[in-house]
């Protein structure tokens, strides 16, 4: 057992889950196997607690690091930071010169707030829309994070039904008057919208990704952002995970639908903690009608190092090189899966691709793929966040690595070869499900 | 102007309310005339936007920089995450290194859960509290951050009374429904604790600061911890604020009471975002019926720069410091009303100690010492947040320019002067206030 299960076998006494996001559970990638902690990242390297090396082609941090691990210009940036302070009982500039910055690359919207998660964004963001409707309840589509106002929409209608909507997120604690406030719909399902709209009382916001597993269809966004505006609701798009992966700043520039709101978090400050919240003028200003406010807002790194971060992505175009990336990795997926004969589907934004093979045993499968990877110094499951150190040559790499793998799923799925014989430790979890 | 206003003026437009955290707003301290931002801070040293040097005698960033700022053990610390990556797939061992220290430090707790803001600390161990209890109210006494669960307390039972209970704490856009789940309770009140909980049906937990304006009368919180024993209330103690300041981990610790649960931030991480929620094991492990996951909350800055902050508390005995020097202040603000016949009340914690004077002027005369101390390169108010660079010599430095102030307003009080001549812009707005 190497050093990092070891450790992790400490955590999991000494934190309930232990980890401090359920995405990075080691259950989630490769059970009793899996090296769990590092010691450095570079670029899309990591090294584990033995000083292994691995080549990062799975979540790449959960997606916060789109210029790579420790890109030098951000990070030095952040060392202007500590040298010169980061912390006082003034402000720090950088948060106004962050604000400004969004603005400029959204236009729609005049005024932001920062926080450090995307959970607090999401928040935030929702605290203000309920101050500026005056309305309470929300209809939602997607992952909003795990605050209660989030998670209600677990809360069935008695204790037998908590968490049929969203499986994999357990709303234990969340207050049951909460129940109802919240209302799921469908992506790309514009009458169920229209039709919440039309029977909930007292609903004054959407809030939604842009994205899902596929994207709109045609006149999907423009027929909410047209519901909105016909009922008063402020629209929230909730742009942590999809922001600057396809476009220089919210996918919904790509569209060319403008929300009232919208938050990012994630990759915008190349993984420095800062998320933010981007609003209209008339939406914004009802925050001064409430009390939004934390300490650790005011720190000075993480708005300093998304100035940088964006920065890089402009000299860089980081989402063109990403999504070009990406869509080679999908397209090469697709050609094994055909030439192979699986049943193998792509999903999610070219910057963040995945694949599943539609196989009772797809677990197992994906369980296997990411054992024998990490033999061959690969973290590589299902999907890939894609970063600017993907390059042409580490794509090959990676495909080297994994077309025997494949091959041998193929004997799998025939009944040649048993899968069972084949993992060398439990069967890794399934993450929580989203509504699509 | 300088160039801090210039840019506030800037931030207004862009940031509703100008600033992330209301008691940083330049309002608070001085309207139009406070420097505002920052550009360098070091020990007790903040330099603004146009290189002016002061020594802070006031929030010391609201607390979190108990080593002054920028202690370089830290800072190295910090740097060296910089230097390896600070963030990456797997997660940072840092952060099962700090569970483990802070456990230590409170034998009594047994498991740990990061975050990265004093909000969602609170917001974490009230979803625990409630998944434990498997009940939805919470008792409270103190401040516990912006999130909807607190806020609720403050809706009344119409709109007309919102925000009755804690004045300055705006309520719009927290759910309704949500009304009357969280009930305050006041400090050294035990019979009024202990009727609410003989009336409310579904309480589970009692949340707390372990210390308000004064210290807690002999045997109430032996008293609390009976009740919630005796009714099977989780209990909690918000040590945000108190943590680290008196003793090494809690405040409790000085009392020999021991919580359910307790949370720390603010000082923790010496300037770098971390906060953190201590529990029992049969309480923590609750958060697995229950969904508390957060990318940045795998960030690696945070959890090192508090190990290396409690390590440098250990070797220099900070809080015993602190106090000490935060006695001598409060000794000589006593000394300074009473010599000159002002009615001067000191209140606080000593390393975070406060006084104001019994005047309905009190406001003007707190902006006026804001004013003038400014002049003379000192930013100091009403209270101080006492710090390891606080040192003899500063504290002196602080007297010698305090002194003529306090006599200016004892010719205010008398009548033989007017205040109002001497303001060289508005009146400084007031804090939101604590339920006493």
């Amino acid at each position: 057992m190497g050093k990092g299960q070891e450790l992790y076998k400490k955590a999991k006494n000494l934190i309930p889950g232990g980890t401090m996001l359920l995405s990075k559970r080691p259950e989630m990638f490769l059970p009793e196997n899996w090296p769990a902690y590092f010691s450095k990242a570079k670029g899309c390297k990591v090294w584990d607690l033995d000083g292994k090396e691995y080549i990062d082609m799975s979540i790449m941090g959960i997606g916060t690091n789109i210029l790579g691990y420790g890109n030098e210009a951000v990070d030095n940036a952040v060392r202007e930071v500590i040298n010169n302070g980061n912390m006082s009982t003034f402000n720090c500039p950088e948060e106004v010169a962050l604000a400004e910055r969004l603005v400029e690359l959204h236009p729609w919207g005049d005024m932001v707030r920062l926080a450090r998660t995307g959970g607090e964004a999401n928040a935030i963001a929702i605290r203000i829309a309920r101050a500026a409707s005056g309305k309470d309840k929300v209809a939602i589509c997607g992952y909003h994070g795990w605050h209660d106002w989030y998670l209600s929409a677990n809360l069935g209608e008695n204790d037998e039904l908590d968490g049929h909507l969203l499986p994999g997120l357990e709303p234990a604690g969340v207050p049951k008057n909460l129940r109802g406030s919240v209302i799921p719909f469908r992506y790309n399902d514009l009458e169920e919208l229209e039709e919440i709209i039309n029977t909930t009382s007292d609903l004054g916001v959407v809030k939604m990704e842009v994205s899902r597993n596929m994207g709109p269809d045609e006149g999907y966004l423009e027929g909410v952002r047209r519901l909105c505006d016909d009922n008063n609701l402020v629209l929230i798009f909730d742009e942590c995970t999809s922001g600057f992966r396809e476009t220089f700043g919210g996918l919904h520039k790509k569209y060319g639908v403008e929300p009232d709101m919208c938050m990012f978090g994630k990759a915008m400050g190349n993984g420095y903690a800062i998320t933010a919240v981007v609003g209209k003028r008339s939406i914004m200003e009802a925050a001064q009608k409430t009390f939004i406010s934390s300490t650790f807002w005011t720190e000075r790194i993480g708005p300093t190092a998304a100035l940088e971060t964006i920065k890089v992505m402009e000299e860089t175009s980081s989402w063109e090189f990403i999504t070009a990336q990406g869509e080679a990795i999908t397209s090469y997926w697709n050609e094994v899966g055909e030439s192979l004969g699986l049943k193998l589907k792509t999903a999610g934004l070219s910057a963040l691709t995945s694949f599943s093979i539609d196989s009772p045993n797809w677990l197992k499968y994906k369980t296997f793929i990411t054992q024998e990877m990490l033999k061959q110094g690969l973290l590589a499951g299902n999907s890939v966040y894609v970063c600017l150190a993907h390059t042409d040559k580490v794509i090959e790499q990676y495909r080297i690595a994994f077309e025997p793998i494949m091959q041998k799923i193929v004997d799998f799925e025939a009944g040649k070869e048993e899968i069972d014989k084949y993992l060398e430790g439990p069967v890794c979890h399934g993450g929580f499900k989203r509504l699509n």
